[in-house]
């Protein structure tokens, strides 16, 4: 037999693979990663740091986390500091002990949707959220949002094209563009179709309901769309959806039987005036029971974004409501084979949603926190938008929410050739130079995606 | 429009998902929780105490965690008890310093591989186990083993049948049986053909090489054998495989161009006297670099088995051996969709592979209750093995390693009968009585699967 004869080859690798493509962790970034390593090694360049903007990252970036997540958390990985230790509040030792004392006790926890007191704390701060009762049975814990994601269009998955749907249609999933990539990844992952609604960049991408009707229309036929996709707020874009948009959203949804997808991953990060954050479950209920009992809605949450931005703890929620019988039995199964969410992520997850009270020791210090990394990221949001907006050739919405700019840039009419002539995207072309050149490492709009012809950055 | 028609039914679901089975977590668990919901709420049942048999956590079977491994992490989420705590030795500071000023601050970590500090520490591990070099590229950290086993099954799965392969045949991953169900459940999940091979109960679960051949040859031309899982030790029948074994093994998949797929979570849980963990790494290189340098080999670890059981902090490493390329490019590319594992989990799986040495403060407390876990497990493995050996119509082959016991079980034909007549497996019938009537949750052997017409449990 031949020795150079590998069992696999690319001709018998999942061609769904072949063309995942997940920007935020791309090219310009390992390309970063090389320059980091030179820069370490101490090969002189234009700069003497990289700045890394290319993730989401808050601590990375040198916000200090909040001391009350992580002390709770520290008492769950080491109980006997609660004897031990002198130095923490009494209500941290208590908020360790309660979630201790109902199984988190880091053991696998035998429910594999997450420990059922911590479900319970979601269902209260969803509760308290919307004005409207939640159970916490339709809260499922997971290893931050992205597991949920994939979990879910995994269900949605059509390995069987010709026997799943009619006609032999995949599915398609409609998502905004531009969009976290790891949406457009998963999709291709799975063998979905993406469908394609554009934000109205000129009106601070805004989603537009004839766009959406726009997008629908000529995707059927093509695909079968079921799944609608909402980020809110925005990621890449930052803006915040207004409630009647949610609510003429959920309308749509209902009239085309989508299955809603709601990102409200940064429902903590609202800067501008006036913006303020709605959830999709609280529009279905304003619209009454004919909404509120039948639309399907998976809404995420996150430990890695709001003021804790805790992203290496890996916690999340997804609330699911109204789903299919067998919809919902079949996610149990798959979820079944993924083990149970980290505990340690599980457990910061549940000190977010029911942070410290008025008359607790840790309140005012975890306010005081809060209140700094939020006004912190509120000025930066003010900042990033205003420096883009005074440089010639860059434009830039206001950043409403999230944690992102996302500004247009003008790309000379010459670049954009000589980036074609190369193959590559004329913005990933400028991001490669900002970064060679300035050491800043961002990620090119066309890992989002953007109006053909409109150049862009996060 | 029709409220009712939802936009899932089951005929436009996933039909692979349709068909996962994870026995682990299956019907007689959730029969489990019902009991013990019931026996919380005061009704009166044949028992006082619901005994939890169906899954490896140890900790909640009542196994006190390892000091050291806790007090490092607890000082990587709360960095301010360096400082503040009197009470922790001084190395498990200098520990946790280390991994926090080498990226670990909890922050995502911009290596989607996990922390370089980590693998380096996982490769120095290796290194020293097998007596090989090991390069920290190779190793890539994971949230559990479960995760590697379905990122890598993933890139395998043939979506398209007709495409990517000769004759639209389906991949075949060999599976032992009896198997761990997340291995037949992916398989499943992913769309993948599994191929069985029998470990041989009368001669202490072994594997067989004759039986390694009639599975494939039985197999080629029903599907295409890619994959060979092994899992040593073995789960859930507890033998551990002998060098020779493991060599023929590696000369087999070198033969037929298999990709090795080594379940080595249990290395640290060998009991039995002369009975010696030996990797598939070590076969290749003692096997010469006519192997080391051409069989495709990934080695799973987990931070959930061995003497830490640490199942709730979901840390595990792979170690890839001569992946083609392509395949190699292709995980990264999925991996990247991932996020990075749980950095919590990352630093529990780092103190794991690299324990306290001697000249340290801790080594002598760490070995003391390491020895003590080991010590349980061995008298535990015994225990089961006499008491079931000495229970009429019952048989059980020694418990070399893992953790635990699958003994065969005599069921009478009326039983197996009333069970067929119910559309029941007559094993599971036989567990359902074991817990409703005496208050033992075990999991049939039909959830791992074993030869026709023999019965057990695990």
């Amino acid at each position: 037999m031949d020795d150079s004869e590998f069992v696999l080859n690319q001709s018998s690798i999942n061609p769904y693979i072949l063309n995942i493509e997940y920007a935020v962790r791309g090219p310009i970034v390992a390309n970063a990663q090389r320059i980091q390593s030179e820069l370490d090694a101490g090969i002189p360049k234009p700069f003497t740091e990289l700045i890394w903007c290319n993730i989401g990252d808050c601590h990375a970036m040198g916000q200090k986390p909040i001391s009350f997540l992580r002390q709770v958390v520290a008492l769950i990985v080491d109980p006997s500091l609660i004897e031990s230790d002198s130095h923490y509040p009494a209500d941290v030792k208590q908020r360790a002990r309660r979630i201790l004392d109902n199984g988190g006790g880091l053991q696998y926890s035998s429910e594999m949707l997450g420990l059922p007191v911590i479900r319970q704390d979601c269902a209260n701060y969803i509760q308290d959220r919307d004005g409207v009762p939640c159970n916490p049975d339709s809260v499922i814990l997971s290893t931050g949002a992205g597991e949920m994601i994939k979990e879910l269009l995994q269900v949605f998955a059509r390995l069987q094209p010709s026997a799943s749907t009619v006609n032999g249609l995949q599915y398609g999933v409609m998502i905004p563009i531009p969009q976290y990539p790891m949406y457009s990844a998963s999709i291709t992952q799975y063998n979905l179709q993406s469908v394609h609604y554009y934000l109205d960049e000129s009106d601070n991408w805004s989603l537009d309901l004839s766009e959406l009707r726009r997008a629908y229309d000529e995707a059927v036929g093509k695909c079968e769309p079921r799944v609608l996709v909402v980020i809110n707020p925005g990621n890449p874009t930052g803006q915040v959806l207004r409630k009647e948009v949610i609510e003429d959203v959920v309308r749509f949804a209902k009239e085309k039987n989508l299955f809603i997808l709601a990102d409200e991953v940064y429902q903590h990060n609202v800067y501008a005036e006036g913006a303020k954050f709605y959830s999709f479950k609280r529009a279905l209920h304003r619209l009454g029971p004919e909404f509120s009992t039948t639309v399907q809605l998976a809404s995420l949450m996150s430990a890695s974004k709001g003021y804790a931005g805790e992203c290496g703890f890996r916690g999340g929620y997804c609330e699911l409501l109204n789903p299919d019988a067998r919809l919902q039995s079949l996610l149990y199964r798959q979820l079944a084979n993924r083990g149970c969410p980290s505990v340690a992520g599980q457990a910061i997850l549940d000190v977010i949603v029911n942070p410290p009270k008025p008359d607790e020791p840790s309140f005012a210090e975890h306010e005081r926190e809060k209140s700094q990394v939020l006004g912190d990221l509120k000025l930066k949001a003010q900042m990033a938008t205003e420096t883009f907006n005074s440089i010639p050739g860059m434009r830039c919405n206001p950043v409403q929410g999230a944690m992102y700019a996302f500004p247009s840039i003008e790309l000379p009419p010459k670049l954009i050739e000589e980036a074609k002539a190369k193959g590559m995207q004329p913005d990933a072309m400028y991001c490669t130079a900002l970064l060679e050149e300035k050491g800043v490492c961002v990620v090119p709009g066309s890992g989002f995606g953007q109006r053909p012809g409109t150049y862009h950055f996060r």
